[in-house]
């Protein structure tokens, strides 16, 4: 009997209006590149996104309902070697991630686990394996891959990924690091299925047909 | 006594959610690129778009609100030398513009008349030149920067742009030609001042500060 298939793999990344998610000059050391923490003010703002991260305060908005019916019903995550490189020591002993992730890597590593139920997985046989386990894993939640640009480009062209939400910043960076590297992705349709409007930012979000 | 200036200068373009206003592989012969029609199918379905291009029928929606409200006021339009080359043929003995156009160009040259009102200028002194002709044709109504992308990247950097409306289509094109070409613009804050969605399109106003 065939399974049916209940969990999504989402993803939802801030750009600048020309397509940047970090600015000019970004490195290991400085990740966000110049000036590129203007593209996460709105969220830094949002209570649902402090009281995750252990803070008090915020703004509620539509923002909020938006992005609290995405990213509640998480049970896993994934993300490059890169982006688990940037933040080992930053996320701390407690990482706010509180559910297995699934790191794509070529490093044959053991698990490494973290006070609060973050696990983090190294997975050498590929995306389409880290999300596999990563669906596993999450049983009835869903996915979320979490970045960087490279895997969310991967999973896009491999059409592993579900729904996509690009979360719109006004303002133009004018150089920095794309959301989509010419040729990363093959042409694809997909469905625009939400459109958000806030103060500051403009929410849209997408369905891919498999 | 200072002049008031009431004339907004406005820009709109349509690009795939990867930022490509045209498919790859684009020429002269060939000006949307392998695809790049699929940008333009929403416009085509506006019943007002086909009403001023002399055609019947077409749907109505808020994208026509939207698209009315912007454009119904125009009195002078600026485009590129590469737009006008392109156009100069299909557009016809009657173009639709029925107005003043000033076309930025290194080729001097005498003032093109057509019926139905539009005259082609060719403007060899700038991009800003070609912009104050236009409000000064268009007295009290607004000027429209027509395309194409290097002309509104030029408009953007001199802050002579005072409202960009930016159509994003649910399509990635993985290639084509950009509408923010690396370095293009400078860094630039943009007010978000409408969102709008409507089936298969979502409608980005962003007003520019001088």
């Amino acid at each position: 009997m065939e399974r049916v298939d209940m969990t999504s793999v989402i993803s939802e990344i801030s750009v600048s209006l020309d397509g940047y998610i970090a600015g000019p000059n970004d490195n290991d050391e400085f990740p966000l590149g110049e000036g590129g923490e203007r593209l996460h003010e709105w969220l830094i703002e949002l209570s649902s996104w402090r009281e995750r991260h252990g803070l008090e305060g915020g703004t509620q908005s539509p923002d909020v309902e938006m992005f609290d019916e995405t990213w509640k019903n998480i049970g896993a995550t994934v993300m490059g070697k890169r982006m688990f490189d940037l933040g080992e020591k930053p996320w701390g002993d407690e990482p706010s991630f509180h559910m297995p992730v699934f790191v794509v890597t070529h490093e044959d590593r053991e698990a490494l686990t973290k006070a609060g139920g973050t696990t983090f997985n190294f997975i050498t046989s590929g995306v389409a394996a880290a999300v596999e386990q990563a669906k596993s894993a999450a049983a009835d939640k869903n996915v979320a891959v979490a970045g960087g640009a490279n895997v969310i480009q991967q999973c896009l062209s491999a059409r592993l990924l579900d729904q996509l939400t690009i979360h719109i910043v006004p303002v133009l960076f004018g150089d920095g690091r794309r959301l989509f590297d010419p040729e990363s992705v093959p042409r694809m349709e997909l469905e625009m299925s939400k459109v958000i409007s806030s103060p500051g930012v403009a929410h849209l979000q997408f369905q891919i047909a498999k």
